[in-house]
């Protein structure tokens, strides 16, 4: 056990996995939860998920030994103004945001000297699926989650989240919130961008049923991203915009280098681009399989 | 039956599989097959997909009412060559190739007199495995076959090539080439470029294990186009080059959009562009449930 009381703010897929997983393992004795949507929280109250609820976020926190945000970021700043003033002064505080950089500094702001204890925390992990309906204790099994502390956080917080995450079967790894928000930039964010764009640009390139009854499995396979929550999207692209900047710059001079290849009809350079991509993507498959379960295959 | 005789050049995915329906359908009497690798045509006779071959070209198609080019890009021109003299009068040539204009300028330069029989044509259909041991007569169903017939083809071997392809359970519908191939350069050559240019991009950031280790399923789908056969895809790009670079050019003109409202902080084009291309997606998807069978989903 790692902790008698935790509280998860947001019981949708991921706070609902992670309560589930951490009930499964005995590491804590009793999860409240709060959300906004009193529908979730008693679904579940009904599937075991959670053990009690308050509507009052104050109350909802008030015992905690753990407070995990587990809710979009645009939600961070608000609820961070809301705990901050009120939480006790044991508390450790953690997120799962896609975005660490602005929710440190929220916490910053908001967090007083519970600062110390707050620890932020994203996990790689996530389903087409929403809601605590979806939720499973194997989300995490096998996932890596990055934990960005800053100078302030106290080793003692760091060491408790660390445990959470283990005890439900991920693999974590400290990284700062710059590494970790350009690393994310890269492998996430982009990859969005690039889907959303290329949607924009086929419904732009002539009228949609004309050129949508063509596609084949790749193409839904390349945009399944684009159908993902736009808020959602907006809001962590958003919040991240310099590093996504960054990455989509240097994506354009490696798509640049392709179109040079096409305009001079440089052949070798062409099939070099695709072979090496393909041995780079080959290769990380590979390591992903040996490394990891293969629900993200 | 359409025809008693048809030679299949090329006994792979496509030709293994147009093969099995055309004899489960009783399209046709008789099912040569050639391929320059005769473990290929042993397995297909063993899974009597094909009823005989040869491994010279010109006895395959010696007594062939339909001939199916069902093989690389690369391979057509050496291909026509070494058919176009020898051909008998009556027979119609047709091809599967993801490439429509280059295809077609070769069939003129080498078929004679018999390119007014040749009727281009492209399956979109496609599977992630390879060879005839995956071959099913249910690859075409309810797929599209674009034909794209040129001024000279002449009517009946065209409405020929169409009741094949009927019998098979395609939707088939006639384009220019050039349509064709500027249509497909946007909807599949393009998206494997960007997955290309994606992974080229991410194993240039940075050494490949730090940054792949933090990729999610998103990336997973994203890139899986980047694991094609390379020297295939680079026949295709190369092939359709031009139309490829409008498609490129247009692609960066809605990328860049989306870097102008992340750099002027524009938060509601931002939001825009995610949203439009949601319901894009989502809509297109949703014709093709009802539309189609859900083989590609």
């Amino acid at each position: 056990m790692i902790a008698d009381t935790i509280t998860i703010i947001g019981v949708g897929l991921i706070g609902g996995s992670l309560a589930k997983a951490l009930k499964q393992t005995n590491s804590v004795a009793h999860v409240v939860g709060y959300d906004i949507d009193e529908s979730s929280l008693q679904d579940a109250m009904q599937l075991g998920i959670i053990d009690s609820y308050h509507l009052d976020i104050q109350e909802a926190v008030k015992d905690a030994d753990i407070i995990v945000l587990a809710l979009p970021l645009s939600a961070v700043d608000c609820v961070f103004s809301s705990i901050g003033t009120t939480i006790n002064e044991s508390v450790v505080i953690t997120d799962v945001c896609s975005v660490k950089s602005a929710v440190t500094d929220s916490a910053r702001v908001y967090l007083g000297s519970a600062f110390s204890r707050f620890v932020p925390g994203h996990p790689i992990a996530g389903r087409e699926t929403y809601g605590v309906q979806a939720a499973t204790a194997k989300l995490f099994t096998d996932h890596r989650v990055i934990l960005t502390p800053v100078m302030e956080t106290e080793t003692e917080a760091l060491q408790l989240i660390k445990k959470m995450w283990t005890n439900v079967g991920a693999d974590v790894c400290n990284l700062t919130a710059k590494e970790h928000d350009s690393i994310l930039a890269a492998t996430s964010h982009l990859p969005h961008m690039l889907a959303y764009a290329l949607v924009d640009c086929l419904s732009g390139l002539r009228e949609q049923d004309g050129i949508f009854k063509f596609v084949a499995g790749g193409f839904t396979d390349f945009t399944r991203i684009a159908s993902s929550n736009p808020q959602m999207w907006h809001d962590i692209c958003f919040s991240n915009r310099k590093e996504l900047l960054a990455a989509i710059e240097q994506y354009s001079q490696h798509l640049d280098k392709i179109m040079e290849a096409l305009k001079c009809e440089d052949s070798e350079a062409l099939l070099a681009i695709f072979q090496g991509a393909k041995h780079s993507r080959d290769s990380f498959i590979q390591r992903k399989k040996n490394s990891q379960s293969l629900l993200d295959q």
